[in-house]
Parts: C-alpha cells; structure tokens; sequence
C-alpha cells in the first residue's frame, strides 16, 4: 500500500516535494495545507489532491506522513504536533534556528518514538552518491581533505536575508552537512572568515555574502568550504574529496552539453542556475528514500540529529568569523 | 482538453512511449493495445489505462491519437488504417523497409488529409536541440560539413538483426535523418563502405556493422557519419556542425558526472548505454511536440516525407557500399 | 661524435628544423644553403653556421646529413644527388607531386643504399605517440575505426595552391599518412568527396577545400579523414580510433588551459593556429628519431616508401573525388 | 650584449636554471660554481662553461648576474656579498626562513642600490599568465576570491623536511605569493588549520603535511589555500579565482592528452608528477624577465619585498594553526 502524504505549504519547496511524492512509486498525495487560497487551489488542480487545514490534516486518518514546507519559524512546532500525532515527518532545513528550540522538539520526536527526517537533498543528488559510493568502496583510500565549493547564482532580496538565519544557517548549513557525510568523522574545530562583497544591503542587516569555512575532526581530516552569494555564471555546486589513494569530485550541471568553437574561442552554455532545476533527482530520491524507510520501518537516511549538527556548526562558523577565534565544538 | 491516446504495442518503445504520454500536460493515456496478456495487463497496472484490440481502438469515439510501436511489418497497414479512422498518427520509424510501399501509406495519409508523425527521437533531444538553435541562430554561420558519430553499446541479437531491413535502415537511419535535419539542404549524393567487424553471425546474415557513410548536397555541404555496432564505453552519440564561422557539437551522456583520481591517471564512468535511458528526455520532448502540433492544428516536426527520405538514403547507402559507386538521389 | 647537419632552404619549415638540430642531442648544425641572401645570413647569425651552395654541401666532408626543405619540385632532384653523395637525407613531405619520380627517386636511394626519411611530423606528435602506443599495448582491442578530423585554421593564398598538387597532396597526405599508421594495415580501398566551400579562387584553380575520405583495408577496417582548409577556432588536429575493447583519442591544444566563467557561460581560448607552435615537440621529436636511426644504423621510423604510399592514396582519392567511384589500390 | 651569468649551485634548481639561461635570447652562461666536482664537470659539459669559485664570480669581471641555486642559509650572505659586488642577484625562494634576517639583506640590496629578484617560478606560468591577465583585462570584475589548490606529488624525506622550516614556508611559500599577486591587495588576515595525515615521519618532526589556509585583505577579498604533501595522481597546482562578473581558472597539466574509453570508462594520463617538468616554460620565462629587466633597468617582475611578503604569511599561518587564533599583519 501507499504512503499516504499530506505537503504543509505550496510554496516553492512544497511544490518541488508534492511533484515529487507524485513522481515517486509507493507514495501518494493526499492533501495540501497551504493558507493562501490560489496556491492551495493551484496545487490541487495539478497534483489532484485535497485542501485541509494543518489541524485537519493532524487528525485525518488517511494521512500516515507529511512534508513541512512551511517558513521555518513554525518548523519546530509542527514537527512536535506531526510526532504527537503519530504522523512519519520529513520536515525541510532547518529545524529551527536556535539550538536550544531544535534540541526540545527532537526531544519530542525521541519521546514519541516518531520519524523524523531532516531534508538535506544533495546528499540525494545523484553525482555526489556516486562520489560517496566511491569513497565508501574505498576507491581513494582514506578522506583526508574535502573542499566543497557552493556558490547562489544570484543574492536572495533583503526581505528573505532578514528571516534566514544568516548564511552560515541559510546556505552554508547544506556545506556543513555534506562535509560531515564526506568525512565521515564528526568535527572538532571550525574557524571562518566572513565578508560583505556582493550586495551592500546584505551587510546593512548584519549578514555576510561571502564566506570561507575550514572544519577539522580530531583526527586532523578537514574540510574547506567556499560560498558566496553570487557566481554570475549559474549554480556552482561542487564537491572533491582527497584520499590517501586518491580524489574523487562531483562536476556542475550545464544548461546544455553542447560545445560552440568560434574565433574567440570555445564556449559553454552557463550551470543550471535553479536548485529545483539543478537538484530535481536529488529531491525525487530523496522522497523516495523517506517512503522506502517508513515502508520498511528502518532508520532514514538523515535525521533530526543530522539537522542538528548542522546548525551548530552554523552557529560555530559564526562565532568564528566575528571573534578570529578557532571554535571547538 | 487532453489529447486522448492508445499506445499499440506495449514493447520496450510502446511502454517508453507510454510513461511520456503520461508525464506530458495535456496527453491522456486511454488505452493499450498488446497481443501478450502479461504486458498488456502489466501496463494497465502501470499506467491506469483500458486494453483494447487493435480494431476497438480504431472504433473508440474516446481516442484522438495512436503511437504505433509494433513491429515494423505492421506499421504501413495500421497508418492506413488510422489515417482512414480519424485518429492523429504517430508512428515509430520505420514507416516500412520498402520505399514503395512508404509512398503507398503517405499516399494514403495525404488523401485522408490525416496527421502523421515518424517518430525521430534525436530530434527532440535537448542537446541537439541546442545544437541546432546554434545553427539556426547563425552562430557558426553557414553549415558545411556535419560529422555524426553514433556507435550502438553491443550488436543486437541474431534474431533482430534478421527483420531489421540492415544496417543502414535499423541504425543508421536515425543518422540520416539528423544530417538532413542539420544539413537544412536534400543530399543529392551518397558513398559507403560497410564492413563485418563485430561478429561474424551478423556478416553470416549479409550484413554489416560498421560503415562510414558520406553524403553531398547539391551546394558541396557534406555529412559524414560513422556508426559501429559496438561501443564498450556505452552508447556513443556525438554530433558535429562546422561552419564558415565556427563549429558546435553536442557531448556525450556520462552514467555519473564524477571524476576519480588515482595514480594511474583520471577516471570517469562510462557513458549512458540504453537508448531509453540516454533519450529519455527526448521521447517526452518528441510526444509532447505531437501533442501540440495535434493541439493547435500545425504540422507535425517530422512526418511521413522524412521517414520516407532517410529510407531512401538507407537504400542508397546500401546500394553504395554494395557497388562501390556514389549513389545519386 | 655529433651527426653534422646542413639544412638545405631557409624557409619557415627550414628554420623549424635548423632550430630542432640545434636543441637536439647528438646533431649539429654546420650549414644552411639558402639563395635569398637576406634569409642566409639571419639563418646563419641565429644558429652560428655557415652558409654554403647545395653544391659545396654535397661536396663538404664535414657533413653527414641534410635535410631538404626546398620547393617541393626539387625534392626529387635533391634526394637523387645527396644519395649519390653519401649523406643521410631527411627530406619533408611530398617528395614528388608525381608518383613516377617518387619510385625513380626511391630507386636511386635503394641503389646507394642510403638512408631516406620523409618528414612526417605528426607520427612524432607526443600525443599522437601516446595514441599509437595505446594501440600497440591492445589497450582498445583490434584496431577497427580510425577517425581522423585535420582542419588548417584559414585557407593559404591562391599562390601557394596553384603549386600546392592540390589538396589532396598537400593537405591531407598528412592524414593519408596517420591512418596507415594506426591503421596498422595497408589501405585497399579508397572512396572520397570534395567541395569548394570556403574559397571560390580555390575552387577557380580546380582545387578543393573541404573533402571527406573514407579508406579501407583488405580485411575491413576504415579509416575516416575530415579535411577543411578553414577552422575559425584554430587548427583542430584530432584523432581517434575505435577497437574492438574501446577507444582511444588525442585531444587538441589550445592557446592557453584557462577557463573563464561568466553570464555567458564557460568559455576557453581558441587552438594553436600554426603548425609550427602545434607541433614544435613533434619536429624536434623527428629530428631526434632521425638523428638517433643514422647513429645507430637502423632504419628510419619514416621512409620513401611511406611517402610513396601516401601519394598514392592521395592520387585515389582524387580520383574518387572526381569519379564517384571507390578507387582499388 | 648578452647578461653574462654566473650560476651558484649545480643541484636540481641549478640545472634548471642553466639550461633556462642557455635557451634564452640575450643570456649567456659564463660558469657555474659548485662545491661537488662531479656536479661541476657535469654542468660544465653540457653547457660549456667554466668552473668558478664563489669568490671568484664575485671578482669576476665578464659576470654581470648570478643565480642563486645554494642551501637556503646561504641565500642571504651571497644576496648582501653579490648585491656589494654589483651583480644583479637572482635568487631562488626563500630568501631566509628568519623575517629578520632577509629584512637585513633587503637593507643591503638597497643601500647598494642593487637588483634583486626572488623566484616565484609560478607567476611566469602560461597558464597562471592567462589567469592574471584575464583579471588585469576585468573579465571577471572586481576579485572577490581566489582558491589555490596546489599538492606534491608526495612527500620528500625526513632530510629535507629537517631543513625545509615546515610546510608554510617551504610549500605553501609559493601559494602565499600566487595569492598576494592574484588578490591585488595586502593580506591583513590569516587563518589556518594543520594536520598530519600523509606521513608520520613529518609529524614527528614537528611538521605538517596537510594545510588549508584562508587569507583576508583590508577591503574582505579573500583566498584560501589547500595544501597536501601526497596527490596519487601527479602535480596538482589550480588556481581559481572569483569575481563580480566571473570566475578564471587555470587546469592541470597531464602527461599526455590523450583518453582511453573502455567499458570501465574514460580515462585520462595522471598529472605531469615533477616540478621541473610542469613548470619548464615557467623557469624559462622567469629568467627571460630577469634579463630584460636588467637590461632595460627597469624593477623586476617579483622583488626581494614579494620574499619578504611571503615569508610574513608563511610565519603568520603556522602561528595561526599552533593558535587556533586569526593572525593579523
């Protein structure tokens, strides 16, 4: 039988998740929760699903998941109402943006025995698996440096900067995932620089647009990352990982893999510059992977602890780049 | 409203044909036609959809259009007979292995004013679509010489080899039809030379595997295409457009875009190597094209003339490679 | 002791060798015979030799070797008379645009026993050598499919064709030679087209400038030679050969190995546009090979008869071109 | 009139540099100094110099210009004893491993009013040339960061790690400077984190072999630098930097360009594995840039400052990582 789901929020993301739960075998779409009425209308007109409230949805016995789609700040209270109510949840990065709040509601989860899980889609993105598997078959022996390079096409307004968190907690906190899947060692140390070089607005309110992270585990493996909030030529999304024996790493994504020689040279379309573009496999597996584990009962592939993590290393990286100090964790 | 279809064969290229039916916006997939219970029951599992025989679906007020994935003996009689029953045709290529009675089916088609689509997947893959868009927008200027390479992963079985009308009409074909489309000029002039290289049961069968193929238009544009039935790194499917400003090509598909790194140089996977896998967005392209040009009561992207056009320069081809003389059409 | 050279013709190719001899281990440049005055005595203040007439180089004691870099209608000559002095010579391609006094002249070498290397430089090519070494290790199986895409950066004066022999000769002997080499067997064979795209004076002398060439051998394999005289992105000098286990490819080389990334997207400078800065490893390779085959008394990698073998296919080739008939070898 | 050089020390780095100096116009080897007769006599055959003492090149009236290719504690000495001799000095980085100490030599050079260039062999690459040049011509915008990737092959002895003064200032010396030259702007800021992970040799000796490094300027550009002392896969020196309209970065070098494809995949040569080798052009544009300098008396393209400006960031880094704490300038 199917997995019965309901997505909370029709936005962006909620749209990206409710196509692919309809893509994804063994899972159907019930109902959408989404306040504003043309966007709840539009989503089941396309996804043929219906309109119920968040508290109908709790109480309706032909839903056995939901997707939180919702703005971040009702993360945290909808996880606990979906575990009270028996409810498998998959709830977007991330939990919520203070530490204190996402440790109570995985609290909750824990009390309740419910499922929880964190939604870090590229660890679903169908290159970076591949680099994992080859890490993970031994192929370049053991990780001893990563250097993950992640870079937005283009800033997001202020109005979205103000309620993000920041971006070590808005965009870095993907980084520090993967570094943490990729090293496969939890870390120790983390020291960052900050800069405000892309977007003046962005510096007004206290944020950085342009960052450096070094992490490192006790056993002295580390990871660099790179960000900045624009990167002209698209979505720059990579990831490389040096062994003992060897590198692995995940090439971008092209808007077309064609080639045009001219006098002034050889060129190439731009990246994909969308992440619902860019990471489309990544977010149907990554559904997937959430249906396969409740169907069959087993740990999912990212949990509340993985949110968690993450967020604390956002949190240290911050606390580096204001005080020039190493932060230990 | 949806264009409402019956798929007729429910084969390896009538279930890709199917999923792309329903995956397009403003396709309906009504009904199935297929002989073998299994498959035929499999796909109404698979896509919620009727059985029908051949002459039901013919006699369904409810369906507008068929996709024709029979075997190839087949397809002439049943574009007639749809062209004559009203419904919107779309037919895997080869329309038949004869020149004659291709022209007899069009006839048909023309003077029941039907609409017919040969199904030449390449067209629609968005790679190549790029490539021509680069053409088209005068970016290499004007077109002179078009090289394809299109080497299949491993030769096909003795038994398809034997109804597959050779070479040059199974395979090759699909390339003819991309250098006409790239050429934008009618080859007036055709040379071959075909060999027995890959395995010697399919040269026992008077056919060939590997040939290389030159065409000529009237004006000395040239095309050359170069097709194996054996590629061990995949489905290698490359084409190449010089012109008097410059040149653009289109790359293969990797089955991972991930490079590794040892001491005994660089590695990356081999290449896509299943035609469904490697062209999957372009099948949906191609029946989403269908649907439109149904739609909105425009022609067709290819039609019965191209099908019959590549057919010609396969028998020229053959006809070359079997004289050593250049072939004029 | 060091091989003493003369180089015989200060042209632009004469000055590739008179500079290879110079940097190569084992030879020593001695003198250069030139007419023009002005082109002598540069040669002579740049490389510290003398200057002599042919005759004087025939008649010196002090030297061992020349190499003949004249007009191609002294060539001939030239072999006949340094053979008949006992010097090794080392003569660039094409020894005759004649295939009668090729065999005249290779007869008075094999007469004197001398020793007779015809410059092609691409066999020397490191690339080109790590290919060949590829094949010869089995790494791709039996050789199968040879392609080989040989494109000049801009079409040559009117002046240079009319002495040219034709392209064919001139241009794509070079690749008539590469395929016999990877090939690793004697071409059968011969089908070709040739068209007057990119200049009409070309066409106005009864030359071509933009041929497709298919060769092939007694047991099947094909070779497939792609030929403009115009290539805006530079000389694109590639080639690649299929076997029965895989493929192997050399790539071609740009001005710089920088990327440069922007809205536009990812672009990368145009090729070398000059034989001479493409291939300056191949011709100190080949100076080095020869060098290496007199002091050793072995024979030389190249010979006359590759020479005549080329021109001979070249001759077919042209003939194919204007018959449409497959010519036999 | 050639510069007449003098070249001290016939080691590795003296070799490389005399066969520069051979090959370049307007330079002229007089001799070498060398306390190893075997080494002396060596050089002295293959360049035909002569066999001079130290104190003999400084007394020496046809020397115009010395190398310094010695130990690095004599670097200093020979600078202030060649700059009062009135030579123009070249020297191979480091000046010293004591700030102290080439801050009393630089004071030297000046007082003398002498010329002094340091060897930063890099910024004379081609491709590293390109990469500036791409910046100086404001493709890419204003600089926003740069990421060095640069990795040894594999780590050298306990021998030469005794005597290197560790990691910073031996190895990542060289991407201090890079970094300086491609932000366009002092470092005020740096951040750096140490492992050993390659070889416990190096640990033991107090040493790392594992090291990234972020570096900050006045106005937030940043670099960071990623250091390993092992790269399975040859030589691994990338440069990559980002701006506001762009991204620049040069590729690797591989042994040969040439790809393999085969049911394993495609695979391409490992890196060109030997400093020497990878940096030839390097090495040769570096002295050609001495030597126009010097007889244009114009200032050298790098300085005894550019030493002393490296060394600074080598000594901050390694405080930085012993710290944990940011080190400013």
């Amino acid at each position: 039988m199917s997995l019965r789901f309901a997505v909370l929020g029709a936005g962006r993301i909620g749209q990206v998740h409710a196509r692919a739960i309809s893509s994804v075998a063994g899972a159907e779409l019930i109902a959408i929760a989404e306040p504003f009425e043309a966007a709840a209308k539009a989503a089941q007109e396309k996804y043929g699903c219906e309109i119920r409230t968040i508290d109908e949805v709790a109480n309706s016995a032909d839903i056995d998941a939901v997707v939180i789609c919702t703005p971040t700040d009702t993360h945290a209270n909808l996880i606990e109402l979906f575990a009270k109510a028996g409810k498998a949840v998959f709830c977007e990065k991330p939990v919520d943006l203070s530490v204190e709040r996402v440790k109570q509601a995985l609290a909750t989860v824990e009390a309740e025995k419910a499922t929880l899980m964190v939604g870090f889609n590229r660890r679903f993105d169908p290159d970076f698996m591949a680099v994992k598997a080859a890490i993970d078959n031994g192929t370049i022996g053991e990780v001893e440096m990563v250097t993950i390079t992640s870079r937005d096409p283009g800033a997001p307004p202020a109005e979205y900067i103000k309620v993000s968190g920041g971006i070590f907690r808005d965009m870095t906190i993907h980084d520090f995932d993967m570094a943490r899947w990729l090293l496969g060692e939890e870390v120790e140390t983390v020291v960052a620089q900050a800069s405000n070089l892309v977007d003046p607005a962005i510096g007004a309110l206290g944020d950085y647009d342009s960052v450096n992270v070094i992490l490192r585990t006790a056993s002295g493996k580390q990871a660099v990352i790179t960000n900045s909030r624009r990167a002209t030529y698209g979505y720059d999304q990579r990831i490389e990982v040096l062994g003992s024996k060897g590198m692995v790493s995940a090439k971008n994504m092209a808007e077309a893999n064609i080639q045009v020689a001219t006098a002034d040279g050889f060129s190439e379309p731009p990246l994909l510059n969308f992440f619902m573009t860019r990471y489309t496999a990544a977010y149907a597996n990554e559904i997937a992977s959430f249906v396969k584990a409740v169907a069959e009962g087993t740990a999912t592939p990212t949990t509340g602890l993985d949110g968690l993590k993450a967020l604390e290393l956002a949190d240290a990286a911050l606390k580096s780049a204001q005080t020039g100090q190493a932060v230990k964790l």
